[in-house]
């Protein structure tokens, strides 16, 4: 691509910001945000493509048709907000017509029935060669709890939900053909921090909030442009089960990246642990200015890390 | 395809309906509809492949940019609605991430200017070969507006706004290499009836509304099934310059096709061409049972008449 999918997205951005907004908040975070009253509905879009998202020969239909639809209600829950519905649009190739599609369905249908989501539209059509899909997650939330990336303060403690770094690695092992190592698995079956996402929308210690989509190498300079500030992370804290480029270079982790009020870091922490099991670790402090500063047990990492992009 | 688009939406409606609705509506109209109190929230999807719906070597860039968001802006004023704003994805090939995209977003925001929706979110990525376009659109109306393919009354006139058949008589001159005829242009440069569905909307006579994308012939059988009724249509008023073979089974008319109760036909027909200059033009009658009647001058049409389908 010409540009990076991120300054061509700012360019777009930049050039619609001129037309009225109707209600809506401008592009810049997971999810567009209308106000409507007391309640907000959030919505995201996301596209993902045979050969470039996934390939049919490395996941059965049920774990794309289930991972299409995780990876949205990952950009609902990164909001704060609680995914109510999607809309899905597939166009198909001849040869996924058949028990392909069936496969997907069931995939998308298992994660619907599990986070009590409904489809509540969609479109669906012939495609020349790969398979396309662009599901649509609707969700709600009070207006107070929607995370925006722009609400980061310096000083604030830089989070993570779970563990970093597997999804990626599971990637790395799929293109060698080990497709059924633990990290190949999780790659397939991404789970959306629902769940966390609607607990920590309730925490106004919580500032801004996204999900770790392209890693967070590349996702907290969205919180830093968007919030006007700098950041240090910490690489010796950083939670990963693999290589720490895995764990903050890879992409899909759809772990929850945030920003936290520092005095109230163990209470946000330990009630997140006591209602969702998951666990919420420090990595690193919003700071002033706008430099990312990468530190290994205090001194400065000279590893050059880039967030992972499609193009 | 082994099962046709809309036989293969019926399944996963079915199958779907299964789960909570959340507030929305079942599947079944051109958007989905989410009550929010006196106001209603009204969402539709639509992909566009290349090479199935478009070819880029018959259409300009802005052409492609601006038929993508009038498709879509159709639907939502099809449920007598204003569009507000949409969300874009976009996957992109080599070949077309510089001056083709640049192009297609002009035409995309050509659209956006003259009929005032915001661009509120989206999604780029790479594809290995076809351009893949999916346009959400979100529109507003009061509750009481929203027209839905489930509300023909037996005895309703069929009416449709405009004149039928030039965007499938344009298709067939494009794949004859005849790319500058007035029937092409209007092909690849399709106009949503914004103003005339806002308008309906607001109109108590009016009962089922959709926008004709398919053509008539296969269309009304939406209406048919959702309302559980029968229509005769009247071949020698079919509003067209064309044979009456594009008129009725030709796609991509985005115009309006609605039920309305007779005795109220003039009123409605003189309000929109009052506000709008565009005619109404009653074609038919909803009647008992389930049969769909193509009657020329009174006699039983013989032609078999097939809705257009990308399969």
């Amino acid at each position: 691509m010409k540009k990076s999918e991120f300054s061509f997205i700012g360019d777009i951005a930049k050039t619609f910001a001129k037309l009225p907004h109707n209600g809506f908040e401008p592009i810049g975070d997971d999810c567009t945000v209308l106000d409507m009253g007391s309640d907000a509905l959030v919505i995201s879009t996301d596209m993902l493509v045979e050969d470039v998202h996934f390939l049919r020969g490395a996941s059965s239909p049920e774990e794309v048709g289930y991972k299409s639809l995780m990876v949205n209600l990952s950009d609902v829950a990164a909001m704060g907000a609680t995914p109510t519905a999607v809309l899905l649009s597939l166009s198909l190739s001849e040869a996924t017509q058949g028990e392909w599609v069936e496969g997907f369905m069931r995939g998308f249908y298992e994660g619907c029935e599990r986070y009590g989501v409904a489809l509540v539209g969609g479109d669906t059509t012939a495609s020349r060669d790969k398979v396309c899909i662009n599901v649509v997650a609707i969700g709600r939330a009070p207006m107070s709890n929607i995370k925006r990336r722009s609400a980061a303060r310096v000083g604030d403690l830089i989070c993570v939900t779970g563990k970093l770094g597997a999804s990626s690695k599971g990637l790395v092992d799929i293109m060698f053909g080990d497709l059924n190592t633990p990290a190949a698995k999780i790659h397939r079956t991404a789970q959306a921090r629902i769940a966390e996402g609607k607990l920590l929308g309730e925490h106004d210690a919580v500032h801004a909030m996204m999900d770790v989509s392209d890693g967070i190498a590349s996702d907290i300079k969205h919180i830093m442009e968007q919030s006007g500030v700098g950041a240090e992370i910490y690489l010796e804290v950083v939670p990963t089960d693999y290589d720490i480029r895995f764990a903050t270079t890879g992409g899909e982790d759809y772990e929850l990246l945030l920003t936290v009020a520092p005095e109230r870091f163990v209470e946000v922490a330990e009630a997140l642990r006591a209602a969702t099991g998951t666990p919420l670790t420090a990595i690193g402090r919003i700071t002033e200015g706008g430099e990312l500063v990468w530190l290994d047990n205090g001194a400065p990492a000279e590893i050059e890390l880039q967030g992972f992009t499609h193009f």
